[in-house]
């Protein structure tokens, strides 16, 4: 038997909610029966598609309530929670507009060989996984399953054990579009059934951590499947002495605690200009002090608790082992504050950093605000260079030509250039991950969408032209 | 020390070559030399890679001789080494006209957020090995490298060292053109080395079997590399009643026995509708019974000898359980005939097949052609779709319409309209492997270069426009 796990609440730390992970045999009978509803899903066409999301669409709307309160209590913060919510529509709209555009073509190819013609097809894996994260449970569950869907793929998600509140009122939406809830299901659990759905389906798309991410790459090889792995980001910024410093600390302190820092795009280390750093810290530092915790509501402040303990435990190491490298906390209390049996951390400036604490070189996913000087440009990419990631990055200067010629040199998918995070409000660049980032195709745009589907040629001979193959004249 | 390792002749059964595979330390030294040199020829750009390139296709026609001589003492065949000679040139100007046109291009994306511009760039992976087959030595060490090389990436490349002999000669020519000999390294060695060299580069190309391709895959995700793995295939033709049975059996022939079935797309099993079943098995086997070994010389015949000595026993052992339940051999004397030392098998005909038989379900590579009836379509996809394998397949109906319509069916990634293997030949079409047959990106067309690049984005906040993060408002 399959045991139930009890979840944890990030504000009270209590264990007030439980899981049921299916039984081995349940879920391959699920998988099954969603395999046998894709082949009519593929047949219903991208139109037949569009049109049962978005009647996901309307009929999720009466839901959002339900579900935003789900993600709240799963997440302890709100503000996000419902902007998580409000994406399901506007990314199902998205998404539509590119499926249409992208699969209604029929591409014909000229071919290099007389009298042969080519057609291209493209056809959908049957059955897609999507192992999903904490720290945007609903957002980051949908972001590979909306493409995969609209390819023509069923798609079984298992969202965090660490966040599963909203999965009831979400299939409770799904479930009134019939032809939707056929190829679209939530599934409960942890580790183990992570692991049984890299064996059920034709493709795993994985989000969360390195470590994690790198046993799920082994499982898949081990059973031949193909994989998206979207992993964690050391993102660096980069300030020099040309930047908006006004500009740039309010800009990099958003990206660096949206959310409390627990997001892999979030900025990780900044890199300020030596001549500049002094006035940039205590920049940084006067507009840190202005945020709050959003405790004891919701609407109390901007920085929500640490979701997941063995986070909490994560970034006290790095704020210990910081501090005891000889690094200076600027602001905060130098430690995840626990209050009510909730985790919560205040941002975090530390200066005085060095290259061998945790806190420069491991993912720390919490509001940490480490800044280092640089002298000169090849020191800063050298510096920004200088971990296993490759997810992200961002530089400020005086122009926006400026940075560009310093982003070319930062090894990453995705450089925000005189912003910060951008990734996460534009939803049109394509990036892939560099580094222990990530592998894979790119989630945004058309080949999103193109990588849930194989391509298919079709070699034509002509007909009437006669066999020019040597077997024709025997010698 | 590194083992020096003989190397068989295919004609003679002799061991009459020795390879000397690089120890570790000298080959991560190649490796890294070849990283630094990857810089300089990631900044030539494409025209300065195409004019590398085209220095080589030029300086490369002199050597042809001997590269060509080498392939056939490896092979044992004449007529496909020049062929596959040849395609240096022809491969190098497709994929220059290719490229050409991929990257230079500057892509500028809307965003949807006001104020944000996208721009992409591609960047390529530093270094990538190429793990090449021994059925077409020369070729299917190219099929990766020249796109990889354009991309900008420096190519180590690991040819089977069952067939080594070409690599001393191609390097010859390919030392005549500096700026490429720095960043395009052909290295001998057998597993050893390829499994040093998934270590030692970031992203590797694989073209073999399933069982070497899973252990490929497997070392490649403890590592955490990328792949692109082209493995076997069992390739089906479907032939229906309306087809026409003259240019059907010339046509199959052809993909079964070239190069003695030893290739990846050959046709490794043919389904004839029942109504037609004798009259297509009359005329293939009198076509058959016209081919001869390439024996005593090269010109001798259309077939040459069965160049890996395990492969001799992979289709004397499928010959061997295909007659034991009770097949048919039509054509040849029902196993691999040892002359002078080298293996020969005759292109065999073979009925009365059963689904169980290993000629039905595994690769054979060899020239052996089961003919199987079927009753209707149904059953006619259901036994195509009946293998592990899903690389290629060909259908033969009285139109092109009907051939496709049956072809949309069949699980594969390429599919030949009243042709077969025709992939072989075409260049353009766009295909993935399905199931068994591989993992990755297309080899054919724009992306496949892209493959081998990152697509990176900058996104840029236009400078004059004031942030509008909440932090600039505090509550």
């Amino acid at each position: 038997m399959t045991q139930s796990l009890p979840v944890r609440n990030p504000r009270n730390g209590k264990y007030d909610y439980t899981i049921h992970p299916p039984e081995a045999t349940e879920l391959a009978t699920i998988c099954q029966k969603m395999r046998r509803a894709q082949t009519h899903w593929q047949a219903m066409g991208v139109a037949g598609r569009v049109a049962a999301l978005q009647q996901w669409k309307k009929v999720s709307q009466a839901m959002l309530p339900a579900i935003i309160e789900a993600l709240a209590t799963d997440t302890g913060r709100k503000a996000e929670s419902v902007l998580e919510a409000q994406l399901i529509a506007s990314s199902i709209d998205r998404w539509c507009n590119i499926a249409t555009e992208v699969l209604s073509q029929k591409i014909e190819k000229p071919s290099s060989i007389p009298f042969i013609s080519i057609q291209q097809e493209l056809e959908p894996y049957e059955l897609v996984g999507v192992i999903s994260p904490w720290n945007f449970p609903l957002l980051l569950s949908l972001i590979d399953t909306i493409p995969a869907l609209l390819a023509g793929c069923a798609v079984i998600v298992k969202p965090s054990e660490i966040t599963p509140r909203f999965i009831k009122p979400l299939m409770q939406s799904i479930a009134q579009v019939p032809a939707l809830a056929e190829v679209l299901v939530y599934v409960e659990g942890a580790g183990q059934t992570g692991a049984q759905l890299i064996e059920l389906t034709d493709l795993i798309c994985f989000t969360g951590s390195v470590a994690t991410g790198l046993k799920v790459y082994e499982s898949a090889a081990r059973h031949f499947k193909p994989v998206f792995l979207e992993l964690g980001g050391k993102d660096p910024a980069i300030v020099t002495a040309t930047a908006n410093l006004e500009h740039a600390t309010s800009s990099l302190l958003w990206g660096s605690v949206v959310n409390a820092g627990q997001s892999c795009l979030s900025i990780e280390r900044i890199y300020v200009e030596d001549r500049v750093f002094e006035p940039f810290v205590d920049l940084l530092v006067q507009k840190a002090n202005r945020l709050q915790f959003a405790y004891p509501t919701y609407e109390s402040g901007q920085i929500g608790p640490i979701i997941s303990d063995k986070q909490i435990a994560i970034i006290n190491e790095h704020l210990r082992d910081a501090k005891e490298k000889g690094a200076h906390i600027l602001t905060g209390s130098g430690q995840v504050e626990m209050i009510d049996g909730g985790g919560w951390c205040f941002p975090t400036v530390l200066t005085n950093v060095t290259p061998d604490m945790k806190v420069m070189t491991e993912e720390t996913f919490g509001p940490l605000m480490p800044v280092m000087p640089f002298h000169g440009i090849e020191d800063a990419i050298e510096k920004a260079n200088s971990t296993i990631f490759g997810l992200s990055g961002a530089v400020f200067a005086g122009t926006n030509e400026e940075a560009i010629a310093i982003g070319k040199r930062i090894k990453g998918g995705a450089i925000s250039i005189n912003d910060s995070a951008l990734t996460a409000v534009v939803h049109e660049g394509e990036k892939n991950s560099f580094k222990m980032s990530g592998i894979g195709g790119t989630r945004m745009g058309a080949a999103a969408i193109r990588r849930f589907m194989r391509q298919k040629a079709f070699l034509i001979k002509q007909q009437a032209i006669p066999s020019p193959w040597w077997f024709d004249s025997p010698h």
